[in-house]
């Protein structure tokens, strides 16, 4: 396609001279990929006057002279709507912006001064930063790759609390056979029970949900790409067997649909757009997983390992192989930390690492730099101290979403992962907060300048 | 691109032995596009039992034995909701369907007996008759690949009555140079006001609207590729030097803009689609325009005479030399004919045929087989005769949509175009009902099966 040719060597030109740097933003939803991309954008506008980012070392240095929104290059990509996020943190009383769906993006100019003047182009110098927020559930679909439709029906799981979740498509599905013919409008039927499983299955709480385009579908809505489901009860069966049933059957339909799927859903994602990121920051909720309990936990933790195959770069991983990215930083950031005590932020980061061990192994065996932190893009509590049975205890102080004052203290993060014992205590009760009235200048947040440092820092020296 | 390859060398096989065709249906929105799909599919499906289609011959010969659903081709291509159609129809009261959005697509497997059975295949046929359904907007956007941004600005007109639907656009963008540099937000809105005058413009009745995907973006919504609009004031300058402006310029942003969706939105439909269809029908809601007075009938006209384009397959038309076409069949029907008496109904398509006279004549000119015809999909009214002064007089008895029973006559379509003294005398007052109870067998009609007769009668003998 002549416009990726030209667009790749436009921008290997501007990459190669260090100006063009292209950072994704992702996180399972409701992980606070708005917020962050909302309050990066706000921090670095008003770099260099109201904004504190103190762990910024160029915006510390006062080289860091500000920032402003340019025409994006993909022309077909929806932009970010800062616009309208920011609307909404200034609304009375302040309201947390609307989420995004799908991918967006937004490019900002970027004006400092290095820390040595070179010989050419003066004192001051551009970072063209390219943003882009994606949802976490598109990277859910990449280990859907690895699988023809029949490995992909064994490996489906319905136990626990999802059997309840999934019971009317169970139903349904109970009684079919592989090398029945099944009508398209009955199909379709069962495909959205199976569909309405996953959106139940979300709304309750859970993420570890396949396949991912099923909880967005956009413009593809009614089309039978989107309309297949996991076989049940295929363990027993023979593979050649299923290979050999009529195109008409319902396994070769559904397999067929699948493969559509892989092919013309998942793929044209990380080819188009994956593979051309520079550098990535994946947000966890895992306060919010804390609060739902340990089956939800678990659940996170299961999802978290899928999400991050996409950032294995090993040599023999899936994602090497098909697609040749070249993420060269990574960040991993629990977010909303302002919804506990300050000195608990460093038992939160501790939690996010462990919660991620395995997969943070991989990446460092696999060479990709990564880092983990805790942070609160947009700070929606102050900090206070209160007397508690004659001594000083931490406490925060902020509006609930119902707009009730609130003090109080929601409770210590475990260090590591919660076992029993911790889930038998219920020593967490998380609050949701409405954001600060802003007073003008930059948005308060917790660490987005640690963030922006390991994320930008090196390119505005 | 392997897919289409495939596809196009299966389709090319299918189509030799006469055994597959691709249908279209469009017309602008609220022509009635949804009935007419819905019916036709419900007719076929009843056809050799309930259906009545004597004006088909192999229905009145009994040699059409029915037709089922089968899986279409194009996965990703959204499928046509004729069940929630039809349960729409089956609600008490009946409703008439939600409109379709975008393209959709139907798969009918029909089977047959030949006038004369071969020496092969035995004594029944099949024939696959593929239907998609798109909006006829997207056809207003042909002509738009024969401008350049600059002579696209200079064919807009805001006078009459779009004005003042366009005024809170034309007072934003009054004072703009097109040299002049303005800020990404900034843009979007005013872009935003000219989508806003668009959408009031379909309201009120307009249907000449471009750029088409404005009023319906889709998961394109917020990208820049649909946040261009017309530069007022560019009749006095010189091509030449809007040409040297540089590219953060107004006029050299939003010239780029109206490329890409020249390139990325306008092309992609001819060449994945359009190109691909063997048979098309445009719908037209003739009656309603009537109703709407001459400044919409008018723009009505317009509309069509550039949505007709779209099928001047004349060897030197910009649609030969872009997408080499290949439609050999065309039919062009006013629909609702049941909202008038039925002597009246030669006239609607006496009406029909003037007002597209010009496109017709090059139509025939292009040796394009092309019919037109008026028809009711779902027939909606019972005509009746009442005395009225003495005289014998028809009229129509229906269930308006706000649920009362009437018995009128709405009025004489004129033959020709309508000129002043017809406008001047109100002569027709079109209600709209809403459909008749169906009471089992399939929906009622009119000359929906001599529709079906000429886009696909020759196939079925």
């Amino acid at each position: 396609m002549p416009r990726d040719l030209t667009r790749d060597f436009h921008d290997l030109l501007e990459r190669g001279r260090d100006r063009q740097l292209r950072l994704a933003v992702t996180g399972l939803s409701r992980a606070g990929k708005t917020a962050f991309l909302t309050s990066l954008v706000d921090q670095l506008r008003h770099a260099g006057l109201e904004a504190r980012l103190d762990l910024l070392p160029a915006a510390r240095e006062g080289r860091l002279l500000g920032a402003r929104r340019v025409e994006q290059q993909d022309l077909g990509v929806p932009r970010f709507p800062f616009d309208r996020a920011l609307a909404a943190l200034d609304d009375s009383p302040p309201r947390w912006p609307e989420p995004t769906r799908g991918i967006s993006e937004l490019r900002l100019s970027i004006r400092y001064r290095p820390r040595r003047p070179g010989w050419v182009g003066g004192d001051t110098r551009r970072l063209t930063l390219d943003l882009f927020d994606y949802p976490g559930e598109w990277l859910l679909d990449l280990p859907l790759l690895e699988h023809d439709f029949a490995s992909w029906c064994r490996a489906q799981r319905f136990d626990g609390e999802r059997a309840m979740l999934f019971a009317d498509w169970q139903r349904e599905v109970a009684d079919l056979e592989p090398a029945q013919e099944v009508e398209e409008s009955r199909l379709a039927e069962i495909a959205e029970r199976y569909a309405e499983g996953l959106r139940a299955a979300r709304e309750a709480g859970f993420s570890d949900l396949q396949p991912g385009r099923f909880l967005l579908p956009g413009e593809l809505a009614g089309a039978p790409v989107l309309q297949f489901f996991p076989l049940p009860g295929l363990d027993a069966a023979d593979p050649a067997d299923l290979e050999r049933l009529p195109p008409e059957s319902l396994y070769a339909t559904l397999a067929r649909r699948f493969r559509h799927y892989q092919q013309y859903i998942v793929k044209p994602f990380y080819r188009e757009h994956f593979r051309r990121f520079d550098r990535q920051i994946v947000l966890v909720d895992v306060l919010g997983a804390l609060n739902a309990g340990p089956e939800r936990f678990e659940d996170l933790s299961r999802a978290l390992s899928r999400l991050m195959q996409s950032f294995d770069y090993g040599r023999r991983s899936l994602l090497s192989r098909l697609f040749a990215p070249r993420i060269d930083r990574l960040a991993i950031a629990a977010t909303k930390a302002d919804h506990v005590t300050p000195e608990q932020h460093a038992r939160l980061t501790g939690l996010l690492e462990a919660l991620l061990a395995e997969p943070l192994k991989d990446l460092r065996f696999a060479d990709v730099p990564v880092r983990a932190l805790s942070l609160a893009s947009i700070r929606a509590t102050e900090p206070r101290e209160v007397d508690h049975r004659g001594k000083r205890q931490p406490a925060l102080r902020g509006t609930t979403l119902e707009g009730e004052e609130a003090l109080l203290f929601p409770g210590e993060v475990p260090e590591r992962l919660p076992d029993a014992d911790f889930w038998g205590r219920q020593g967490f009760a998380f609050t949701a907060f409405r954001p600060l009235p802003r007073d003008g200048g930059a948005l308060p947040h917790i660490r987005l300048d640690a963030a922006l440092d390991w994320l930008i820092g090196d390119k505005l020296t």
